[in-house]
């Protein structure tokens, strides 16, 4: 079985972006609103810096209380897409569950959509165009397979999951790029079956251990995004794996940053 | 085998809207701008007027040759969405080669894009909402399906097909309905045996008879959108199927008009 190192691509994409981000006259910025104290949210936050430092980009973290109103984010958004000094804007998700997450994400420039959020970018996503901001773990997913030469065109791949943060996002950059693509989740019947028939298997359930021997078969590539992979029971079956830790994940944080290049480039262009 | 007649369906949903359309003080209108001549887009427009007209709804044809600008046709939607006696406004697809469809969708009030085609109605639906303006061949799909009973949720779904006006609003609204929903095109390997795996198989290839035999199952329920089944071949086969024309067509149009209310009711509401 081969292992689908992220660390490997992820340190590749950080030199090259350190270079190319070395060649603006002022630090690229990254705007991280972050509402409440969700440790999760706390620790994403920091991965994104340690690789902000290391490409030499800075991070404006802004921190607003739980009990915070809808407007004054807006507000502070508004401030943050009008100061030419900023590049990208993120609002760590998901957010405490009184806030319209829509409605926040949509007060973001589309320029500055370093998630791929906004309608906008979404729906150019959705034509099937992937040279936009495209959410940064389907592009980590396209980056892997690449890297590895694994194809996409022809083959089957199927998602386990239907958020718009990662099973929409990696069912659009499969189906662009040529796969024939089924997304499951937790209405599906008989999963294993059907996980098993796939070239390519993505994960992002959230459920430790939900993928076993039963889902996988001879010469698959799993991909692990939600830790869903019983690793031991599979790792003699299938054909390639992302290790969690190392996986998919530093994949991610490398093409948020790929996309605040493309966004600073947008930005340059006008 | 049972015929999915949408001829039945349409004329309830006729009757409902000529009520609903009764209440309001001043007639419903729908501005349909065409570019060019193409024959099909003709006939469509020449279906649209003949169901408007038994709802006693309004529609405004303008035609633009095809020589004419994209400026040109912003412009004119531009007064369009600044006419509060105009509810609806579709831009008949698909257009001449030279114009920049998005960019002239996109200038379309998302509040009266009847067509669920800008990009603030499709993130809506991407989210999983079933409740805004959605392309009205995949509601007329839903309804198609919910007026003969056949359960969606936990059914496998296969779409043969990925465009941005049948293929991915049937796969979108499928999936919000719990459905494991499969999207198979042109690059697709093994696509008669995909398809017989289907328990609704929905065809929007515009390819006739590309649907024999092989495609089929035993039960399955068949929606053929682009006239792509060889019904002679599969009828004694499948269980469900419906009939071209008489099937999914006058269901898009009577969904059509269902738009054209919710549009007016969200502009009452404001």
């Amino acid at each position: 079985m081969k292992i689908l190192d992220g660390k490997i691509i992820r340190d590749e994409i950080l030199a090259r972006l350190k270079t190319e981000f070395a060649k603006f006259p002022t630090p690229s910025r990254l705007a991280v609103i972050q509402i409440g104290e969700c440790d999760d949210s706390t620790a994403y936050i920091r991965q994104k810096k340690i690789f902000a430092d290391k490409i030499g980009a800075t991070i404006e973290h802004i921190k607003f209380p739980e009990n915070c109103s809808s407007e004054e984010i807006i507000e502070k958004i508004g401030v943050l897409n009008a100061d030419n000094g900023v590049h990208g804007i993120i609002v760590q998700l998901s957010l405490p569950k009184d806030f319209n997450t829509d409605e926040i994400i949509e007060a973001i420039n589309p320029n500055k959509d370093i998630d791929g959020l906004t309608a906008k970018n979404l729906r150019r996503f959705l034509v099937g165009d992937l040279d936009g901001l495209i959410p940064a773990t389907a592009r980590g997913i396209l980056r892997l397979l690449d890297y590895y030469q694994i194809p996409i065109a022809g083959q089957r791949a199927t998602i386990i999951g239907r958020s718009l943060l990662v099973g929409k996002p990696a069912a659009l950059a499969l189906l662009a790029r040529g796969a024939t693509v089924t997304i499951c989740h937790r209405q599906t019947k008989n999963l294993a079956a059907i996980a098993k028939e796939a070239d390519i298997l993505i994960t992002a359930a959230g459920q430790n251990n939900l993928v076993g021997k039963e889902f996988v078969s001879s010469g698959q590539t799993v991909i692990d995004v939600g830790n869903d992979v019983d690793s031991v029971a599979v790792k003699d079956m299938v054909g390639a794996l992302t290790p969690t830790p190392g996986g998919v994940g530093p994949m991610t944080v490398a093409c948020l940053f790929e996309n605040l290049l493309k966004a600073r480039i947008i930005k340059s262009l006008k």
